[in-house]
């Protein structure tokens, strides 16, 4: 089969590689009808962790060609979207649709560790039952690719937020995971989301979505202007969607005393400088999690069923697996507007 | 001044009174700007409860015209909502935002006991520290009428239900209070509304609203109705905003299995008979209550004043005082598509 | 096999019938080692539901002594605890530890409608993956039997009552599913228990574990006494563990204003006379429900491994199933101070 | 009247100085029957905050001697409680009992900002509807100076950790604040508190209470004994009541994932070394704030007042305001098992 390779960082190539097949009997393959990337996939395209001969992808849906003998849930040709993180199947925390708190720890696709990824033709995913999940009706391949990791992880950033109706919420960050944290937290009942980045396109974005477009590089920068929008007292919730230390730290000096600040920028430093002091007069709360995506289904996907999230709508491209390289390319160089871009496995 | 004063079932008329004065130190007086009739009203027009010369009326906003010495918050000619229902001010429930669970009992405005009514050019306002708000920035004084009863108890509906994101809700019952229980469901993340009533223009209205409308004339009834839209498992939650044993009954009928009731229609009944069979094999909460609007109000105001919210399109008619006669003449017999009426006191 | 088998009112005898075998791959087949007569085993001894032949009991511990193919966290000579109530096993809520909220809805073992039940040498248990937990280490059987159904059920009705630290909690029956309901409101961090019963032994047991006793009989009756307990006010929850209209009507009159009543007595009835009014007026919850044993064992276990909780000291007597019929009558007759009788199958 | 006064470190004495009148119209003045020294003074004594001339302590109660003209829920002779942590008394967030979040930012006595302290003979208390409550009946003058910071800062430490019946609770750190966090998260159900210091007495004492103590200093450490005693799974929660860098980053270390670290030791510093990377794979809640001690009242007074804490067992000494420098000299010294001293301000 094909699948996109990286061989170092800015190297992508689709090569051939050998057919996945079934791990073991808690396993299916899944043939590939939609992929995506991810923003988080520019780590590993930056080189920044992960060797050489990178199985790129952990957004992808498609149809079952192989099933292990326990497999319980799923037969051939069923269609499925599957969660970019999974654990074990067996503990009580898969089975309560948490991977991240797996005993055995949470596994993610096409991160370089152990699982191959799915920006390819085929994928062997394991412990299948509590991984995937059948396409739901009338949910769209596009929407379900959506529903893999970038609207749960955008959704769980604004669960973390404790959102009451009627508060105010800031947004640092608004690619796709930033926008659908602005959106969930519009489903959530925020009476105001104050949307915040340096791009004027995305800014447009969230203001067509109903949010209030906060410009960073305007005046004192994010802070200035959030205690500005608030009378000086800080936005209820804070949602951090970019990951670098600068945006988490303006969401702690942005939330209001008893407020919480939720972070969903992937952020791997172990050294951030936390200003204790003020967290302790504020009296805050921080959160900071790899999301479970499992655990946001049930939710998220009755809102896109019935139109109240529509996240295909973040997608700009729209390309064959055999442009991956220019697909990258592309994404990483941000042009052409691109917000998010999806891969055709069949072409 | 002039007052809608209830003489006799169906008999209404405004009469000159004696002005109302301070009745202790911390009360107001206000002028009344703008005043509604409710529903419930309509309890007491139909002759229900309470003896003659009853000044109607607990919807109502105004301007203060005289302050108690231990008044702290308003001064004079101060914008002002006040709660339709208050309780002593002084308790922990009291401060707490909560006069329905006042230590000495929660009084209304207009109902004939002890509180005179706001269809009036002035009410006396007792314990207005914990009674009355002052008119939030830019909430219009139509919305904020709204405020002081119907859209804090149709939320109060929503928040008794037990909404999570991705939620089927069920409402019986379209009249403005359950107008604004749907809406209120909506903010709190469902995914559907199944609006459920026998007037066309209601349905239709639920339907502009983002609900779908179900007529409960239609094949076998509500419940029937309820279970076919969910596959037979039921509504997560049912909203009863009606108030009659039917549809109560109703709501305890098309819940699911672990769901909520929440009844918000006033019902005094003391022997409604309840399933408790279906109840136990079904593991349901039940909750009904009179709304403590107080404590509504942070979350509403920011809904209203950013636009989420748009209370005041449920007014249908906008009379003048002198018209009280006609204006309960026309709601009880629900002509003209009458929805919500308002009555101008300075008129 | 021999199993107590109860053919008519107040007729139960020990017989020897067919072995049970594995129902389907997802089934065990337990040896029982430990299992007890219920409260609820009562009604159908009664003869108030049911037909006859029944293979009565639903409390049951032992060894696995079969194993379906599809059974993928038990094995031969595992030790386990069995849920009373199952569910198919398959379906989100079974997965989710819900067996109460099963799309198929909940199945009791010896409740005579189509599970043979556990006062036997073997029982088959189907969805044994979901059913089943392993003994867990220092768990001892006893009081794993007592996790089965009525340890579970008491903790429920407390989880249920919305029980916050310093509470006052009144329980109104005190079997030992009321004292299980105590202890249980204890470590959920209430002030004071309030106790009720008319039984003295009872009485005398609740204060030893370190609640109030309210003698039943004395006074005006339940409701007098705990308004009288709580300044008139009521208390802030009402556990009702009898089943029957009278208690479960005091819980709604001893309740304070936005407080909770919780309902874990069996009522069948579909008639009980709600009183609306009180309700609105005080605005309550009110929540009733068959427990779904598997949601309480996360916090259970620990309770019990760690002494927290020692449910083996409401254990009174230790008979052989072979002297079941004896069992029955002193149980039933309420001699010899019994509270609770455990029955060893292999006598 | 005397007090007792810092003066530069280690300089404490007790002073004659002009008696404190009503600061405003709010106000009251207390006449101290009881105070007590705090592990936080020990930060002014060590000279790490604020100018000579302090007038130290936070905690106390007493009587009233004068009243402002607008405290409305206090009279002259009231035997009251002071929080020592109290705000402007008219805000939303002050009526709702969080002094912490007053718009206008919080207030502490005696920590030479603004507020005279309570190791005195009498002191003015601003906002005094809000910042004192009544001693409730049947709590004694020695309980009543533990509500008022130190069991609510304990307890609060506790309900930040997000604590379920049946957890695995770490504590670390056993001084007095510590102990009511082991005993206020019994009081919320756990099911183990793991305890952990490094002095014999004060692990001792934990033993004593129910808790496993688990000393530091032995093996690898904090974070190995935690693991140790979970499986190698971490703690449910981490209450941290020292303050320390090197404690709050063990409390993250050990605790499970998608689990809480609650922080009550006071750390003003702004640059904590957080591990981000570890707190993003586990998923973490991080907690920290100053106790609005008012919050805690309604839950903790109920709690003491009926026994279930015994606030005043961590009391080891009692001496005279007069001998302020000896005590302050004992306690910083940790002489004689020292764990809290009182002092009485009649002599």
């Amino acid at each position: 089969m094909r699948a996109a390779i990286l061989n170092g960082p800015g190297d992508v190539n689709v090569e051939t590689v050998p057919d996945p097949g079934l791990a073991d009997s808690t396993s299916v393959v899944v043939e590939v009808s939609h992929t995506a990337i991810c923003g988080s996939d520019l780590h590993l395209y930056h080189g920044l962790h992960g060797s050489p001969g990178i199985h790129l992808g952990h957004e992808f849906v498609g149809r079952v060609v192989a099933v292990g003998d326990d497999v319980r849930t799923l037969t051939l040709d069923d269609r499925v979207l599957v969660s970019a993180v999974i654990g074990c199947g067996r503990c009580a925390q898969c089975l309560g649709r948490n991977p991240v708190r797996c005993t055995s720890g949470p596994r993610v696709f096409g991160n370089g560790l152990d699982l191959p990824g799915g920006q390819a033709e085929l994928v062997a995913v394991p412990a299948a039952d509590t991984s995937c999940r059948l396409l739901p009706h009338p949910v769209t391949p596009e929407q379900a690719v959506m529903l893999t990791d970038i609207l749960p992880t955008g959704y769980y950033g604004a669960r973390n937020a404790d959102i009451r109706p009627g508060d105010t919420v800031a947004v640092l960050g608004l690619g796709p995971v930033g926008i659908f944290a602005l959106q969930s937290a519009q489903v959530m009942g925020a009476a105001r989301v104050l949307a915040v980045d340096t791009v004027p396109e995305r800014l447009a974005h969230a203001e067509r979505l109903g949010a209030i477009p906060v410009d960073a590089t305007d005046g004192a920068g994010t802070v200035a202007a959030i205690l500005d929008h608030t009378a000086g007292r800080g936005a209820d919730s804070v949602i951090e969607a970019v990951g670098i230390d600068q945006t988490i730290s303006d969401a702690l000096y942005a939330t209001r005393a008893g407020g919480t600040v939720s972070v969903i920028g992937a952020n791997l430093g172990m050294e951030f400088a936390f200003p204790m002091g003020l967290a302790f007069l504020r009296d805050l709360t921080f959160r900071i999690g790899l999301c479970p995506v499992q655990s946001t289904w049930d939710e998220l996907i009755p809102l896109v069923a019935t139109g109240r999230l529509a996240p295909e709508q973040v997608v700009t491209h729209r390309m064959a697996l055999s442009d991956a390289t220019e697909a990258y390319r592309l994404f990483e160089a941000r042009e052409d507007g691109v917000l998010k871009v999806l891969l055709d496995p069949t072409r």
